[in-house]
This record gives C-alpha cells, sequence and structure tokens, in this order.
C-alpha cells in the first residue's frame, strides 16, 4: 500500500530525506508518548511504521520479510519464545 | 508475535527505557543505510519494525490499526491514490 501510495515521492525525495523524515517522527512519536490523547498516539505510531516502510521502498527492502527472516516465533539471541534473555 | 516473544521482558523496561531501544536502532539503521551488505540492512529495519511493535505493546497501542486506521489506501493529507501532495 504505501509502495502504491507514495513510491513516486519516495524515490524523488532519496534515502536521505526519507530517512531523516523517519527520525523526525521517531520523536514526535517520543513527545507523543507523554502526551494524554491515545489517538495521538496512535497517529505517531502509524506515521513512524508509514515512514520506515517508504525508507524500505526506496531502499529495495522488504520490510515484513525482513522482519520475519529475523523474528520468526522465536526471539533471534536466545532462540526462545517467549524470549529469556537477560534484560 | 512481538507480544508472545517480548511482552514480559518489554513491560519490565517500560515506555521510557523501550523508547530509548527505539531510537538506537534507528540509529543503527541509519548507518546500515550507508552499508553495501544488504543483509546487515534488512536486519537493521526487522530491528527497527520490532523495537516499534515493543513499544506499541507496553502503551497499549494495535500498531497495525492504527497505521491501516491513518492510511487507509489513501493519502491521509490529500486524500488520493498515489498522494498528490507536493514534495
Amino acid at each position: 500500500m504505501m509502495t502504491r501510495l507514495y513510491f513516486d515521492r519516495d524515490s524523488k525525495r532519496g534515502i536521505s530525506g526519507t530517512y531523516n523524515w523517519l527520525v523526525d517522527e521517531v520523536k514526535e512519536l517520543g513527545d507523543a508518548l507523554n502526551a494524554t490523547n491515545k489517538e495521538e498516539l496512535e497517529e505517531e505510531f502509524a506515521d513512524v511504521i508509514a515512514w520506515l516502510a517508504s525508507l524500505a521502498n526506496v531502499t529495495g527492502v522488504d520490510l515484513e520479510a525482513a522482519a520475519i527472516a529475523k523474528y520468526n516465533h522465536k526471539c533471534p539471541k536466545c532462540g526462545r519464545s517467549p524470549c529469556k534473555c537477560s534484560l
């Protein structure tokens, strides 16, 4: 969906510009963690995952496949589910 | 899946600690954008979405529902698909 909606704009903006937007959205999410408005918090989560998907698209990475490859129903560090690593 | 794997650890670490981890992973993703190793880049994307999911879990946000609520097959700003906003 993000490819269809935004790939043209994302590819024109490029990798660095898209990464910088992602960083800004992560900061906004951090600010929203202290907000009392749940809807605002949900919107900031939506923005971060959207910009992460945009960045994956412009770098040619399949975000879902990458996530499943590393976190495939077990912790990649300890190999357990649930994870038993120390905090 | 992230709830099953990590919710116990994530909830013990708390919202601020989990957010700080997310920020660190976003920095590592930024470094990996300059790497030539595609597999390393994919792993960093996996880590960012994993920590974003962890943060969503400890704040009680459904990440997928939040994303779909805002980006529901059209740009939330211009209402078009593909997006026609200016860059």
